[in-house]
């Protein structure tokens, strides 16, 4: 049953074009937006004014709110990074339960993607649901697949929510264990976590992968054996990862089709974020980024 | 030169002996305490008492405070895992903070393992090193391996630090992709985990290893690769692990050693904090749940 709703190949993504899960990130893709902006503000990183008669926590709910006021009819997603605010203890889970209420009203159609790769056994995986999703509201989360899927069964089963499981990540030391030729066929173990995930992990069509834009022969691998299952792909700008192979990859899944950005989350956090320390100007060219971002993207992959 | 600080056969555990990470710990181990006692109090389940006229997060520290006034003299550490406490968002996250600190100022000589299987990429899990080991005061995390050595590194190099590293974790389908065939030999890929990270991932001498007491052949093949890596074991009790087979285990590291408990960290929350539902009772329940525990243990090793 779970086969019969999963794409293996190259034909139509049932799940991502009528899953729950998806309905939010469907809405974005229509619209041509694939950007994911990335709220990972580091003290001192963020524009003078901001430092100035604040605590960091409160600093980096007011730069996010900035960020998200400039880039909101242009993000596919939000995501921030729960290390960025866990660093400052309960004060910084308030910063980034703060930065979720906004999101919540000022631009509820923009899906948030709390990025926490959180992964335990079964009956403690609750908790996490509890406060990412109940709590933060995520539309979407990450999780790391380590323990398998029956512990992410927490995860799973809520159907509204997606989840985006780790298959390539976008550090330079990702292989060590991802690439590990597994099995009879010696596949590398990412490809493996994507088939896993694609074939056995997807019952509610609520899974998605993320790949490294670092890594584009991966992000081609998974494609294939993925079908269309949605991709979060971290690493671009920054971290090294080039946009145009990004689309390159990209393509392979979509080739053919007139589908546009569908299923590809891009994101970008410094190079978004980061695009200007000028006090006066940050926010325009945070916006002029990201713009930028989805023009690289989808020009490509026209 | 990490490999001449790793025993990886039967030789002296250079590390554990002499390793600043492992000091509080090994003074606990000469003590013949290998018990850790489990923080994951959940609402529900907390004697009657706490839960009228208190806040869930005040309500757990409340409770933890008993747990640890009653067991600290017979704990060889205490570990929160930080989902019973993400689940009430930044509130959850204070009460977290208030009982690292309750420990800190009432028995600073039991180490405090922050159970948090943490992993992101380099630059971010500066972020949790941040909020685990300078904020809450952990003397050790537990990390998923995920992403390998390279984006590990922020942990790894606080050499004060004991990093548990992920084996073979305790839940039913652990094995799905742990026990996968990996590699030219074919070994389990939580083997090839234990054994990269005693023989690569330990330069600092602060690495351990997480293996469930609920395989306990899996924890004799980790003994067998990884030397005298101490090892972190959830899952005895409320699991289904068994204290006998886990000494069974254990006893092939220490074969023909008199070092009786040395590296071993033998985990239980549910069978502890729950042994007794009674107000009146529960403290003295958990202690005797602790001495039974501690005696199971040693007394199958003699």
């Amino acid at each position: 049953m779970e086969h019969e709703t999963v794409s293996t190949g190259s034909g139509p993504a049932v799940d991502v074009l009528t899953a729950p899960a998806w309905e939010a990130f469907r809405a974005r893709w229509r619209a041509s937006l694939v950007v994911s902006v990335g709220l990972d503000p580091t003290w001192d990183r963020l524009p003078e004014p901001f430092r100035r008669g604040s605590s960091a926590p409160d600093a980096l709910v007011a730069f996010n709110r900035e960020i998200i006021d400039a880039t909101h009819d242009l993000a596919c997603a939000f995501k921030p990074n729960t290390a960025f605010y866990e660093r400052y203890g309960s004060l910084g889970w308030r910063a980034l339960e703060q930065t979720a209420e906004y999101l919540r009203t000022t631009c509820p159609q923009v899906p948030l993607i709390v990025d926490a790769k959180r992964a335990d056994i079964g009956s403690t995986n609750a908790g996490y649901v509890a406060s990412l999703v109940d709590g933060l509201g995520a539309a979407a989360v990450t999780v790391s697949p380590y323990l398998g899927r029956e512990a992410l069964q927490p995860f799973l089963e809520r159907e509204r929510t997606a989840v985006f499981v780790l298959a390539k990540t976008s550090n330079p030391g990702a292989g060590e264990l991802q690439d590990l030729p597994v099995g009879p066929g010696g596949r590398p173990l990412f490809e493996l976590v994507a088939s896993q995930v694609a074939e056995h992990w997807n019952s509610r069509g609520n899974c998605g992968l993320v790949v490294g834009a670092t890594y584009p022969e991966a992000l081609r691998a998974v494609r294939a054996v993925a079908g269309d299952l949605p991709l979060l792909v971290p690493g671009v700008g920054a971290q090294g990862g080039s946009p145009s192979e990004v689309v390159a990859a990209a393509r392979d899944s979509t080739a053919g089709g007139s589908r546009g950005a569908h299923g590809v989350v891009v994101n970008a956090s410094r190079g978004i974020c980061y695009a200007s320390s000028d006090p006066d100007r940050f926010a325009d060219e945070a916006r002029r980024a990201t713009v930028e971002l989805t023009e690289q993207l989808l020009g490509g992959a026209g």
